[in-house]
């Protein structure tokens, strides 16, 4: 069997390596165009800010390495230009040398990942514009802080490339600004929840200029002016734009491969492509979001290999199916952490879902043991039904544990009240007898019982103009001092 | 409504504070024997070792603010000795004046909690001779510690008490022995994982005297001689008994309720006694295991905060139900965590259950980002079915994270080969794309497969003794010389 892999980053590296496992006799080559493979993606931005310092941390595989172990021939620097599924060959260019040749192949995979989007902007070429994505473009940067010393950086777009490299450039003593059209940073985050990540980069220093839109770039003293829509233009010695990502499946596309949303791949739940022996994993592949069940986009390095682990069991004879992507995330956002899954409330309700919502500020541990943090929980259920479709949560410890336990719960189609049930493991330095998971489960079967009726925010109109409604602030005196809204009385609880 | 308490911590607080919520009339007392409510139990060893420094944390809740807060009349140095099911009320003594009278109940609910194990061995009552269980012996302990500066202790007993006083004394200085018949420390664990326990606590100074029967204790040159059998006799400044724990149930068994294992009360999903209007919780009680559905003993907060809620809530005219213990636990040991969940490999045997495990040794992130730590997991499942028995894991970073994913994928019913489905979340400082758990799952998805054969250490005579097998070590060479099992020939897999 002669199976060809197009990228040789996440899925695509993880198929060649399961595919020798499988089989020793296979004959394995992976058609990489950059001059890296199997290379650190999510580390990139820590390089930059030298959290990182050793460039061989970021590719520990090298093509003579992929090959001594799993003598797996890994050809970097080689672009696969062209696909002729009748023939079952591909046309590859050694970006070398610029020599042309044909490859025949039993089973094609492909991993091409997505691109930086590049808008059509005027001066969107200049030399002091930067994208993020592949180790190249990550020296590429580091190499131009080394020698220009810039002190200044305007990031165009605040997702998680824009965020992590907006702490990893502070931290080098860069003055830096997050600039983007919406008004909110990181959208898997509803905005009550992304308003806690704006305060933190904000402490940090990191200015924010959300709700403007960059028209343009333009070279000037030594720097770059970024032109905003109807406002005075910023400037600063470097920019990064990291406005997203952007499916790259030229290749599929001419080659006649059924594409979906933004030009991505579409492929079965065996990882199988619309043409025979074709398969496709990683960014570029459109996939079932696990809780809509809705086509989607989902670019994390997660899916991405356990994508690679199936294509490599169906093509060495197995039968392994991708259930869909749930989209759990987590980043480091200077001293906070910021996790979620599933779905948020703004999402779910673009998806004509009824939903309700818990939010609570529960402590990472036991508060009477030294070093616990309040974290700000919010989980996402269905009416009705009790699904449980997301949560978000912001802290400072113990964030990350507390996703994954519910994104554990949200695979296994645990009902939000169930949460309740969960049995947690204690000691005061880890948690509480009552882990905030179970807190929030406490809280939406009370819902569920009908022992609590929740108003929300949104609800304030309606309910004040009734008349038979008493507006309660139960918090304590200081705390109804330090801020409260019109038309609340006071009585603290305690 | 007139509702009864015996016993104001974990269990019977919350109960207390629940039936509040929910019921704005009734009418609540507890009464508890000792000089303090709702305390934080299980921080008492971070008291002794100065991690907690103010006793206040200990003790946040007081009768009076209890008050103040829920109107519920928490009495305590009152004991209840002895009820009445027949015209349903409880005598009670008043412990500072001696009077005893009689209160009548609706409901009555028993939160009595266990007390420490007394060995019948001469010399167990001299006064250098302690036991941890309430906020009292805290302070006792730790007056003696303040007064006569101790030099060294003993600890009878290497289980979650006997683990984290031996830290927390070392931590103050003294020279600390563990002491006990088992040759294994914390019986949760297989001896496999134990030994990992063991190393982390010999490097951090302690001694184990592991296998030595304990038989009697002496006063001796201002300390105390703790006589073995067989074997000279160990001395120290001062010594604890940690043996574990007995269900405090003599008031039940005197009304004539229903008892299990060592004496403990036995209830119904509803928390319901065998006597009509008598409620039950916390380490008092029988539960059901969740894996294994054997009635079993486990003295955990989370299970007894979980009861006593449930049983506030059928008392309301609610209907909930408690679902069994799976035993998720955590133990800091020093620079360490070991944590478990469901069952061991040892006991599942016992239960009869046919088990496989896989054991394997992740990076707590990815190994590219700084802080990254490896752990040893350990997964317990059956097989045929696959279903999920069970984890332990040891570690220095991230094993309480795992560890709760891995208890809601038990509590869910998850197969152990679903692990390698879960949509966890990963960036570089958290996780690493194939999260340990989903590294588990593919192990067990191979060994399900087919793909991989699995021999375990108790299989190597019947494999040795085989002339087709070859044994191979495919370890480095460096790894291969620092120890390897005779017989196995080095061909290194890089």
């Amino acid at each position: 069997m002669k199976v060809i892999i197009v990228g040789g980053v996440a899925g695509g590296a993880t198929a060649a390596a399961r595919i020798r496992r499988l089989d020793e006799h296979a004959e394995i080559t992976v058609f990489e165009r950059s001059g890296y493979i199997s290379y650190a993606n999510c580390g990139l931005p820590y390089y930059i800010g030298d959290v990182i310092t050793d460039p061989e941390e970021l590719t520990l595989q090298t093509p003579e390495s992929f090959f001594k172990r799993f003598h797996i021939n890994m050809k970097i620097h080689h672009e696969v230009i062209s696909i002729h599924p009748d023939r079952k060959t591909v046309s590859v260019k050694n970006l070398e040398n610029g020599e042309i040749f044909e490859e025949n192949y039993d089973k094609l995979i492909l991993s091409p990942g997505a691109k930086p989007t590049q808008p059509r902007l005027p001066g969107v070429s200049i030399d002091k514009l930067f994208t993020l994505r592949t180790v190249e473009d990550t020296f590429r940067i580091k190499e131009y802080i080394n020698k220009n010393h810039p002190k200044s950086a305007i990031l165009a777009g605040g997702g998680f490339i824009g965020l992590e490299l907006a702490e990893n450039l502070k931290e080098l003593g860069m003055d830096v600004t997050i600039v983007q059209r919406p008004k909110q940073l990181m959208n898997p985050f509803d905005p009550d929840m992304a308003s806690m990540i704006h305060n933190e980069m904000r402490k940090h220093g990191i200015k924010l200029v959300l709700g403007y839109t960059v028209e343009g770039f333009r070279e000037k003293d030594n720097g770059v002016e970024v032109l905003l829509k109807d406002n005075p233009s910023l400037q600063a010695d470097m920019v990064v734009l990291a406005i997203g990502v952007t499916p790259d499946t030229a290749l599929a596309k001419e080659a006649g491969l059924e594409l979906g949303i933004k030009g991505s791949i579409v492929v079965n739940d065996r990882m199988e492509t619309s043409v025979p022996d074709i398969y496709a994993a990683g960014d570029a592949v459109q996939v079932k979001h696990y809780v809509t069940g809705d086509d989607a986009l989902i670019s994390l390095a997660g899916p991405a290999n356990k994508q690679g682990r199936i294509i490599a069991d169906n093509i060495c004879g197995g039968d392994s199916h991708y259930l869909g992507s749930q989209g759990s995330s987590v980043i480091k956002v200077f001293d906070m952490t910021a996790a979620t899954t599933g779905i948020n409330e703004t999402n779910a309700k673009k998806s004509g879902l009824e939903v309700d919502t818990v939010i609570l500020s529960p402590m990472s541990h036991a508060g009477y043991y030294p070093g616990g943090k309040v974290m700000t929980m919010k989980v996402v259920f269905e009416k009705e039904t009790y699904r449980l479709l997301g949560a978000q949560i912001i802290g400072y410890e113990g964030v990350d544990k507390r996703i994954d336990v519910l994104a554990t719960a949200i695979h296994a189609g645990l009902k939000a009240t169930q949460l309740k049930d969960l049995d947690l493991a204690y000691a005061p330095p880890y948690s509480s007898a009552k882990d905030p998971v179970n807190m929030a489960g406490f809280m939406i079967d009370n819902i569920a019982k009908g022992t609590l009726k929740q108003w929300h925010l949104e609800d304030m109109d309606k309910i004040s103009k009734d008349k038979n409604v008493v507006l309660l602030d139960v918090r304590t005196v200081g705390e109804f001092n330090r801020g409260h809204m019109k038309g609340f009385n006071n009585i603290p609880v305690g």
